[in-house]
């Protein structure tokens, strides 16, 4: 059978198991993810022997350390894996929800109800447990899920879904709610991105290549988990203590993260004061600095910044840092550099804070916050998708609510259009 | 200028001009509603010599009545349209609106801001009020619109985008934040849909020919506003006088609109009583009937449906009638052969009220109400952009907040990532 037929079948299986799911009752659902979470556990052993064969794989073909370490199972990371499936077990069940029902003039009454999305398509790379962790907020959202991870990850990959589709058949589900593309080249992105009408909604969570893929080939919607080049600005009425720790966690406490600054806005007022304990302390942690002219006056020793550096995403140990006249200047550069994923302002200054809050346009603004607080856990989503940089349904954090829609319901006692 | 160069220079000047709408403030906005209004109906001779250039074209190429007769201005309609901007002002602006501020463990404040989506593309046909009514609403809610109607009313858009565009900057606005493109061939659309990070949204308005077009060359993200296959299940347990009238009232009202019926579904053991009557006065009304072969038992006069009856929109006064034998029969009809636009139960039995109430997928779903009901003003948006049938962001009429997205805000304290 070809890529495109078989990927095709599998997903209008897939499509029918999620009509189905839109009617399972919530207490039947976290039936099903507790009885996911058991059988992974209780499974350790065949998970690591197949998530062996991807590592040993991964090994001989030379792939970087910290692929591998993103590839690796072990028992305490099955366990997070249950763990997760429990959690989610646990939050409330967005479907069914009403929302706002008024009473009509004609005295029907009108509302919205959540409803699942239909099938989600997702497409990932290397971890494993991303498998487990989407699988969770599909099913609980009454959605299918049509899976394709990464070829590096395919052993442990086809071994965890294995489970859990048997887990969710043993719990009434319909097993095909849950399915895992087995092709790992590009041509099984290439049909999910075509499937119009079958596949309702495509998240792709990835590299930069992932996305012009999407952007190019996409014909069904997408949300997409794009890049973060995130800002904080410290405005001249910064609590500089303050501000000196959330810049140092947003910068290091894991740089590689789509939330993590990677360019400082600080107020000229403040910068002579502000700047010199924060590059020791930045530099101590292993950060390399580099700076705009007026940086380098009170940073004599760090390298200039070119005009690239204020529109790269490094993920790394690198901070670009840029000395602004205001708040409006900042806004200004943010506007230009951003990509509207993560944006903070330090201040003790209210009417600021507001503008910035109102102003900026990200899919997280926070106020004397670090940037890094930006994900599904943090906010008290309880569990994420991943962040969405998308302008229509959901920005930031995905959670349970945001893998619904909401149908309008009118309850009336005859009522006819005039 | 080539006609993609031109698309995308007015394109990218409505976006910037979409940055700054973003925060404009909603007394501003209303201003400048009010004085379109205002300018409209002052130009009302301008507007209606333009006007008749459209219909003089349209008569001349021989159009259909229908079509001339949704083209026409006159003062009547250009006072209608004044008075829709006026209503849009009187509306609550969506922008800037806070949902669930909550306190997380760590002492932050999380919540979510309705924010703008961007520069929003409107493709439609015919009717030059949709003009004012998209930019009305567009304006209110801090998007940049992107307009492109149909060549038929290229006058008449023309003029009245003109008068919309002085005005707004006659108040304050950015005048790109309206533009209309002049392009009235099938290229303009083709490059609005590529115009990937320019164009956040594009909503298209028309027939089977522009949803093909959408689906095959979108790049960008798509509110599709498609077509109705609506069908009314008449329970056992219906109050028949009332499932009467809105069975009439949902064919015959305005049978050529998307929410109107097309299949009536009859349960089995009313169908002898109901149908008689009802097909009487639907027969009067103009309407043809055709029927599944228990119907035809019962109404021997009318033809046999065919297969291809169930899956066809006549938006015409055409009716298919089948006898289920209970909701379950129903519902699975509906599931293979509704469009999801807009669906109906007659009944007097709560338990089945409820049952389809929440397991029926449609942009609408109305317990004793007729499916006509399923539009913005019935619904109480006040305003609407049309009936969108897609499956994220929104379902159903897309008012003021369907304009709009939510992104998270943070209050924070000093908070860092643990």
């Amino acid at each position: 059978m070809s890529i495109q037929t078989d990927v095709r079948a599998k997903a209008q299986a897939a499509k029918q198991a999620a009509a189905q799911m839109a009617r399972v009752a919530t207490d039947v659902k976290n039936r099903a993810l507790f009885l996911m979470a058991d059988r992974l556990v209780a499974e350790t052993d065949f998970l690591l022997s197949e998530n062996a064969k991807d590592v040993a794989a991964a090994r001989a073909e030379g792939q970087s350390a910290p692929l591998v370490e993103r590839l690796t199972l072990n028992a305490a990371r099955v366990g997070e894996m249950a763990a997760g499936l429990r959690e989610v077990a646990a939050l409330p069940d967005p479907v069914g929800e009403i929302l706002g029902m008024t009473r009509r003039p004609n005295g029907m009454q009108v509302g919205q109800m959540r409803v699942p999305i239909g099938l989600i398509g997702i497409v990932y790379e290397s971890r494993p447990n991303v498998t487990a962790d989407v699988v969770a907020l599909c099913v609980k959202s009454g959605n299918g899920v049509l899976l394709r991870g990464g070829s590096e990850a395919i052993h442990s990959n086809r071994a965890i879904a294995r489970l859990l589709r048997e887990s969710a058949a043993a719990s009434g589900l319909p097993a095909d709610a849950i399915t895992l593309l087995d092709q790992t080249d590009r041509q099984a992105i290439m049909e999910m991105l075509d499937l119009v009408g079958i596949v309702d909604l495509i998240i792709p969570r990835g590299g930069a290549g992932l996305m012009r893929l999407v952007d190019e080939h996409a014909r069904v919607p997408v949300m997409k988990h794009d890049q973060g080049l995130c800002h904080i600005y410290v405005d001249e009425s910064a609590d500089l203590a303050m501000a000196e720790a959330i810049c140092v966690n947003a910068k290091v406490q894991r740089p590689a993260t789509c939330n993590a600054m990677e360019t400082l806005l600080v107020h000229r007022a403040v910068a002579p004061t502000f700047l010199p304990s924060l590059a020791k302390r930045l530099t101590d942690a292993g950060c390399t600095l580099r700076g705009c002219p007026h940086t380098l006056a009170i940073l004599p020793t760090i390298a200039p910044a070119t005009e690239d550096d204020w529109g790269t995403e490094y993920l790394a140990l690198v901070l670009v840092i840029k000395i602004v006249d205001d708040l409006d200047h900042a806004m200004a550069h943010i506007a230009t550099y951003g990509s509207a994923h993560s944006e903070a302002i330090l201040t003790q200054n209210h009417p600021r804070a507001m503008r910035f809050l109102h102003e900026v346009d990200a899919s997280a603004v926070l106020v004397n916050a670090s940037t890094r607080l930006n994900d599904g856990f943090q906010l008290g989503l309880g569990a994420e998708m991943g962040i969405s940089t998308s302008r229509i349904h959901a920005r930031g954090p995905m959670g349970l609510t945001a893998l619904t829609c909401a149908k309008f319901i009118v309850l009336g006692d005859g009522q006819l259009r005039e």
